[in-house]
Formats: C-alpha cells, structure tokens, sequence
C-alpha cells in the first residue's frame, strides 16, 4: 500500500510540475522559462525536481510528445469531417492543417524548440521515447491524408508533414519576436514584410504543396 | 592620421573575430559557440572583444546576414544559368534552391538559430541592419524567381523564400541531431524515419511548392 500510494503521489507530483511548466511556457514562451521558474511555480526547490525529471530539456520534450498526442487526433478529426460532403477541396485540406497549428502557439514554440534545444540536453531514452510518440502520430496522420487524397504516396505524405510542422515552428518564432522588435517592423515601413501571419502564408504555402503533391 | 589608422584597426580586429566565430561555429555548430570561446580563438578577454560587438547573438546575426549575401547571388547566378538552354523546369528550380541551401550547413544552421535566439539577444539596430539586408536580397530573389516563372505573384516567391530557408533552417537541425542520437537512429529501426537528409526532401517540397504555385 505504501508503495502504491508513493508511485501515485510520483506521479502527481510530476504531472504538477508539467502543468507549471506547461503554463509558464504558454504565457512567456519556452524561452524564457528556467528549471528555477518551474520549481518555484510547484512550491519545490530545483534539486528536488531533478529527481523527477534529467533537465528543463526533458520538461518540455514532454510537453512536445504531449502536443503532438492532442494535435495529431485533432486535425485528424477535421480532416475527416471535411469528407462528410463532396471532396474536400486542396485549399479545404490545407486550411485545415494551418489552422490546427495556428490555433496551438504553444506547440509551434515546441516544434521549433525541439530538434533546436530540447532533443540536445536530454538522455538518449527520453530521445527514443519522444520519437516513437511522434513517428506513431505521423503514421495515423499519413494514412488519413491518403484517404483524403489516395494519389499521395507515403514519403509525400511525410514530407507534407514535415513541412508543415517545420514551417509552423518557425514562422511562429518569426510571428512573435518580442514587443520591441514587433514595435519596430510596424515602425520602419521598410520593415512591413518582416510582419508575419503564421496562419495565412501556412495555408498559401500547404495549398501549394498538396497540389504540387497531387498534380 | 592617428585616428584613421584607429579606425582601420578597429576593424581588422572585428573581421578577426567574425572570421574566428565563423570558424568555431562550422566546426561545432552555432550553439556550442560561446563568448568565451571566440575571445579566446582571437587572444582577447571576453570583456575587451565587448567592445567591438554587444553580444555573442550580434556576432552570430552578423554571419548571418553575411551568409545571406553570399547565399543569394550564387542561387541567382545558377537560376540564370538554368535559362541558357531551353526553358528550366520546376525539378531543375527546386534543385539548385536546394542545393545551394543544403551545401551551406552553417548558414542553415544559423536560418534556423536567427528568429529563435539571435534576434532576442541584441539592439533594435542590429534587428533592424539585419533585416534590411535580408529584404534586400529576397527582393532580388524575387526578381530573379519571376524570371524564370512569370506567372509567380510577388507574394507566392516570397513564401517560396520564406520555405526554402525556414525548410532548410529546420531540416539542417534534424539532420544533425549530434553522434549520440544519430547513432540512436541507426541503431533502433523503428526510428529509420527520424534520418533526415536535407537536399532530398527540400528538394521534393520546394518542387512540389513551386508546381502548386504555378498550376
């Protein structure tokens, strides 16, 4: 009984820690949040956390696995109602894609974050453990453009997810790039192309491709 | 004359230590690179080479605004080769974009560094020379692009830009994950997918992108 209820205070204790994290994340951006923040946000001294996570790393590799775990069913679910009617259209198709990472700024910040930062200062099991989370979701993700768009072979399917995940990390770092910087661009008319709108230029640019994909 | 031979100095001594923080960085990658590191290469204190520049981000932003201006009128000097002959195809455009991405590894590693971390950690000034640069040269890849397609907008070879470099930016990180996780990759097959070669997929997209575009 001890035992039992030792590993299930573990693991609040731990899912207590991602929430922190999680929502320190959201609000400041992945950037800016230290081990230090996290461990003061749950009431617990650093070194008490590391004993239940490696680094600051493997916190936010976490929360990645956990945002493809809630983005991947997500944008599923709205492609496959995009098929309810008559066929949904490439500009439905990548309307859909863009606005399910759009919609999740957190996500893009770790998308982009990961192969960067995150995947770098953590064990090679929580490496492993990260990877087959995401290769699990391409896989479902892959066969549900396939049903939507048969002529899509496997590798064009990946990069299709690739690209728009990559994409969506970055134009979402390009997108927020602090309140001083944003005040200049909307200063210096020179700088007006430097203002980007991470859902339209996604859904221009994965429109694009789906087409070129299929053509 | 005291003075002009000062000012010259002072900028020897610059180029000195951009040429040591480029070196650094294409052997280690921008991220193992650190202050300490590149004042040392140059025989200088840390504090001394804070003179010349505010931080190890405007070093690095600066190569990166350098790699821009070596990047761009190579790719526009093999676009225009591509019309010697007959009419270039979108697999031959895509090749080249891709090839003069994917045969600059530091650049794509600094593309991808330069909206997360270089740009966070310096001036508005330096922002903004930055971004100056990099609108001009994506101004005259612009023109060039339309060359070859006339029916590409202004705005589809911006994204078509701002693909390839963030794609490149991206992808040159998950390619280069460091020896212990690619040998991860290698070893463990249910992780075969997460070997990403650059030029291949960049390829593939950036065909695809630019077939949708002018469909």
């Amino acid at each position: 009984m001890q035992r039992a209820r030792s590993a299930e205070a573990k693991q609040q204790r731990e899912q207590a820690i991602l929430d922190a994290a999680r929502e320190l994340g959201a609000v400041r951006g992945i950037r800016q949040v230290t081990l230090t923040d996290i461990a003061e946000a749950v009431g617990m001294h650093k070194s008490a956390l590391l004993r239940y996570f490696e680094t600051r790393e493997q916190i936010f590799l976490l929360l990645t696995a956990d945002g493809w775990r809630d983005w991947s069913p997500s944008l599923r679910a709205s492609l496959a109602a995009l098929t309810r009617g008559e066929e949904a259209t490439v500009e439905a198709i990548a309307g859909v894609i863009a606005e399910s990472l759009a919609s999740r700024p957190m996500f893009c910040d770790l998308l982009a974050q990961a192969p960067l930062n995150l995947e770098r200062n953590v064990s090679i099991e929580a490496v492993r453990e990260f990877k087959l989370v995401t290769l699990e979701e391409v896989t479902l993700l892959v066969a549900s453009f396939q049903r939507l768009r048969p002529g899509l072979t496997e590798e064009q399917a990946v990069d299709l997810i690739a690209t728009a995940t990559s994409l969506a990390g970055a134009l979402w770092q390009m997108a927020t790039p602090g309140p001083q910087v944003e005040a200049l661009y909307r200063s210096d008319p020179r700088l007006s192309h430097a203002i980007v709108a991470v859902g339209p230029r996604l859904t221009r640019v994965l429109t694009a491709t789906i087409r070129g994909f299929t053509a």
